[in-house]
């Protein structure tokens, strides 16, 4: 479970609000700028060359949405950050990965920081990654750690102005990304929900210890996703009861609907938890049950032949039947050998009746 | 336990606020719409063809529920939302199954989503439906995933003018539509503290593996019970302190022995599980306790021969009596066989004494 | 633990308001009107023979305490509930049991529900017995399911004017009720620590499964109780907060007394629960000690048989010496039989001296 | 752990205020009552015949302490009750041991209820005094079950004028009262430490039952402990942020050292728990560690012997040579007995080698 | 874990306010006292010989920063504490180790106490350090249990002006102070969880009783940190919402970026716990299931033997087929032995075969 030991970007020492990327923060190919650009009347789509080209967009009357793909460029971030008027702390919490998700008021604009998480069916595992969201009044810049995203549909949605987004300003853009995160989280949920659906049947059917491992790696998949959920909560909650002047009325009953569905997320993983948690207790009382089935047909084969060998055992004895009549005067009977058998079934019958009466069979 | 991962209507990329029906809302027939118009002087009752029929009650003096069978009709659902001025999230989140219980409240009207449950003897598992009720001044309008509901009770009364409810307006009329729903919680909880009641008595007669999954599974609906009415508890208490113009003070008290009943509700749901989990312990005593049992049985049988087929051994030993007197001279005594067996008795004697004294027997 | 199960007066479907009698409120008897009129100078006691002989009271100057025993008469309950105005939802809460305790200030006057216990020492069980209690300015009207209860002392106080009873008002009055009733939760816990010491005993020196069984009924006992004195918790912080005016200055000292009592038992009942918890560890590990001790001794003196029965076992066998000197030439040895027993020994006492050093004896 | 279900001063059926002392409440000698008079200047000190001598000093401007050893004597209380103005409720609490400890403020006074604890190392046990302290204008009054107290170093101080308290009012002593048996429960936790890291070692290096026994004694002494203290935090919590004007401004910082140190002593006891909590585990799994271990050596020596002594069950045969050559030619080999012997110990040892391999051993 | 039992300064019995330094409070070196002083544009460095030499710096206009290494010189301490004005009580809790974390607010200072942790890699143990840090109006002091600290950085952008902290004052110091050592947290944090990632692939590959006790040593050092941590959340988080007048409006920001970060710390440590709760439940399951397999295959060799040894017994007896033609006939027939030892492969053949039938192999 590396993951939670990710390594936040190392500031020990240094001055706070240092900007300093994480050594993780995507690869080193460039830093990627988009900007759209709309409002209800018009609309305009661009990949900037330079960071610098998306500035003149901050005055305008239109709402700008800056998506910078890699934070790993100091100078990008650092230029961003003085034309928006960015406080260096804002700066380098965006930088710097492993943050802890918040919602931070700084009067002139909002600074979201978020995981967006994403299935990884190759690996069988949850991905991660920061995108810190700065709402200013007109403008909204979202930073994320590299490309790939779940805003494609927002994307075609402003294109075609499809829905209600192009009448609508800043806040309800930076809705329409957080609601694309959360709505991603449920797809990851349901991914996460087929296969404990799919475990739940090989825990009464096989459980191996390949099981049980697998059970783990759920139920750390889980915690994970718990510990980015947990204070995204606390974000949207936070959000819906904002005084910010950078939240309009208009956008607070969709903020609300966005906490609901976080609530939703939240309760879902708790659930989730308690089923694990349930099929590990399956698990352990399946491999017990299995081991006792074991021990006591086996058990039960050895008591029976204990006895009848104990008979045999005795008539291989080499007293002398010469020098005594009362030395094993049995050897010489007529039925002796077919009565010593005789005597060992019913030992072994009376066994079995006994075992069975007592339901031990 | 699939119906904790049910599928939400899948919007992940579509704009907010879009109607996207649940895939599992209902079979394909028509969708029907009841409405109800009363006052203390008249009453009427007619199911209608269009949805438009029911759209000059809404102006009228009298109360009027408007009672919707299916959810998976956009089109209706789109007609009424309009004509009831309501906000398209909300029309969203009626439509879409898998909702968390929530009470909205968007001043023109309140929006009540909770789930119905029922208990389907059948198949032995709780059944669960999201009804959604919209209260304005003056109407009541309910959607139901589809037809059969608990709210038999509340016709006959409104037919026959018995009790109150004729007397009183909307918001009574929800609170008795509320009421039904958590009086039928306690129907549901009455026939699972029955199968509890069976389960417990089998746990220490008969403690199968069968009977560990029939906990599980009891403790699986009782999950499920929980999940649902954590957040109908928040419901009631929040319509219980509503500020809203809509629900008048005489409804308050009602509302307010809701809030009793939904916390009598949980509180039932909480000695269940621990009862539950008390039983999961049992079992697995139970279960230990037998195989203890058979386990030190067995070996005590196996104990008490293991040392006389030895001496048994001792004498079936062929060292020769003629090439030493020293060698086995018991072979040759008078009572030297009827020794031997006296010795293992005394020894197998001896050793029920012991175990007895130790309490092992 | 079917009490936890107790049917509550099914009204699914009726409408709320009617007054349905709990099927198990008491025998057929009729229902016994009591009053006690008093103030400082006078007293007066009489059993009514028809509930309107208690009327005339209401508007007097002095304190009426009316002592219903018994809530089946439907009759009885509708003429009080009209002449002291009450609201219909309290008589139907007074009529049907199995409510959760609570208080409800409808202005005119307070209803107080909560549950009487005590311990019926025939069945080992604790019983519970619901009971209202109606407060007005002036009056107090007290319910029970049926005859008996903890109020002797306090009616004894009335009539012999002891302590400050006969100079204050109806609140006082529903205190020393209130006070009655949780003092008697202290005898009932009394008697189930006195149960619970004598268990402690018994789990160490005697651990059989009925022990078991008894642990489970304590802790199921526990439970009930703690199920009662949750929300009479509550109940008694809310009459402390109280800003009815039914509720005089000079009361509040006592009920803040009242309060800190109902804590000091729920603590009582928690310490009991944690001690009932740790009675079944120490139970099951008595248990596993045992088993342990068993198969420790058991299987030693398995083992050391083992080896000494397969010595044995060598020299019965047949290799013919004569075909050979190499065959079994020790059987022809002069020592032979005494060395085999002298190796046996050896063997034998050695193992012990093993286990010994290992700390296995 | 008798002293959880420590009898309460039987008052059910009395009317509240009645004075009932405990019967466990001291010895008979007769009560104490001793009184220290200061102010900066100067300083008095006596040992009363008659309470009444006491009562002089209530109005006079200097701080009085009056201190009573035994709290049996109902006409002490009762005549120190009237002369300083106490409820009868304050004085049925003082009277009454086994009380939760609280702070009550009856504007006139402050009555703190708590328990001082002490331990006694002969019986190993953690014993508990209740102590009652009254605070007025001017003076403080302190009730304790016996003699015998953890204040001999503030009467040091009073006498000596040593540190700040011959400068400060009643609310000050009350305080370094208060601060004193605060600092002894410091004191048996360390005692109690001590035990617990003793225990620890014992644990690994010899977990026998009576160890299983002192942990649950431990534990029993924790959970003791910590009942006491919870409602202590309550109140010196309630006590800094008191409003009553018997409080000094100068005496509050104090008053949040003191609560300071109650959560300091609170978080030791739950660290406390937390670590015999892990100890009770660390036990079970050494002697199912243990247990393990004798089984595996014991088992796999059987293993090994059983399919040798087959070896040697097969040439004990009796089958007939001369009856036909097939019959047991081995027998009558040269090397027939040495190859059974090698044949033997070469199973033997295959099977030492597949246990090693599969690193049982 | 005898760091949880840390010994308090033992001050029962004195009076509060009297300054008794810890016995573990550093080495009997000197007390070393350093100072830094500086503004925008000037900056001066010096370690004094009498801590007189600092006093001039107290009311100079630039930010002063005293460190002093050791609390046990009470001369000191004094010295300090009269002239910057502090109430003794403070004087005591910086001088006693042991204390819980806390924020007080004087008015005229702030007093900081809390842990400074550090991995000692060869103990390989997590160890701690009392700070106490002193803010007033344009000072800070800083007291340390000894020499050696995280503040080098600090010093560095000082001495340098790098970073915004030589233009901010004396409350932007100490946040500085504590950003430093929150952040050491984080460097710990990462030594502690490479541990757990380096214990997790020991836990399956080789469970052994050592790493049970490393994995309770990892638990130990965790409720440590956490016991440490959780007073540091309240402090910061008070820190952030004070209204003392000594943190200026523009040092907000960063006290909310602190209080984040110690949040941050929080969760993490507890995801530690679960880690480790979990690892121990993997260390046990392997455990038992190592120990069932050796039980599983041991059992099943010795049952199979059990039966055949029964077969070889049978024709070891000595029935004399002189005596009597049904005595033993297969001992003279001509495939006897061939067939018994057919019939024994047999049994054993079908053993296994049912064995691998039942998936036991």
């Amino acid at each position: 479970m590396p993951r939670f030991l990710k390594k936040r970007s190392h500031k020990a020492g240094l001055p706070p609000g240092t900007i300093v990327p994480s050594e993780s923060a995507g690869t080193r190919d460039d830093v990627k700028v988009f900007v759209m650009d709309y409002n209800e009347a018009q609309f305009q789509e661009r990949e900037t060359e330079k960071v610098e080209e998306c500035f003149p967009y901050k005055d305008s009357d239109t709402v700008t949405w800056i998506n910078v793909d890699g934070i790993h460029d100091v100078d990008v971030l650092q230029k961003l950050g003085t034309h928006f008027g960015m406080h260096p702390l804002s700066l380098e919490d965006v930088a710097s990965t492993g943050q802890r998700p918040k919602l931070e008021d700084f009067e002139s604009y909002l600074l979201i920081i978020l995981n967006m998480i994403d299935y990884d069916s190759v690996k069988g595992e949850i991905t991660s990654e920061q995108i810190s969201i700065v709402v200013t009044n007109g403008s909204v810049i979202s930073f994320q750690e590299r490309r790939g995203d779940v805003f494609e549909g927002i994307r075609e949605r402003i294109r075609t102005a499809k829905g209600r987004i192009r009448k609508m300003g800043s806040d309800y853009l930076a809705y329409a990304l957080l609601d694309s995160i959360v709505d991603n989280y449920f797809v990851v949920l349901e991914k996460l929900g087929e296969k404990i659906e799919a475990m739940e049947d090989k825990v009464v059917s096989d459980p191996s210890p390949k099981v049980l491992q697998e059970i783990h790696h759920l139920k750390g998949e889980t915690l994970f996703l718990r510990k980015s959920v947990w204070p995204l909560r606390e974000l949207t909650s936070n959000l819906e009861r904002t005084e910010s002047s950078l939240i309009k009325e208009s956008t607070s009953a969709y903020l609300r609907d966005l906490y609901g569905h976080t609530i939703q997320v939240m309760e879902t993983i708790d659930t989730f938890r308690e089923i694990i948690g349930g099929m590990r207790d399956t698990y352990l009382s399946s491999i017990s049950n299995r081991m006792n089935e074991v021990m006591k047909v086996l058990t039960i084969i050895a008591t029976i032949f204990i006895p009848i060998t104990f008979v045999a055992g005795i008539y291989g004895m080499n007293f002398s039947s010469e020098a005594s009549p009362w030395n094993m005067p049995e050897l010489g009977w007529r039925y002796g050998y077919v009565g010593a058998l005789a005597v060992m079934a019913a030992i072994a019958i009376g066994m079995l009746v006994y075992f069975r009466k007592k339901q031990w069979l």
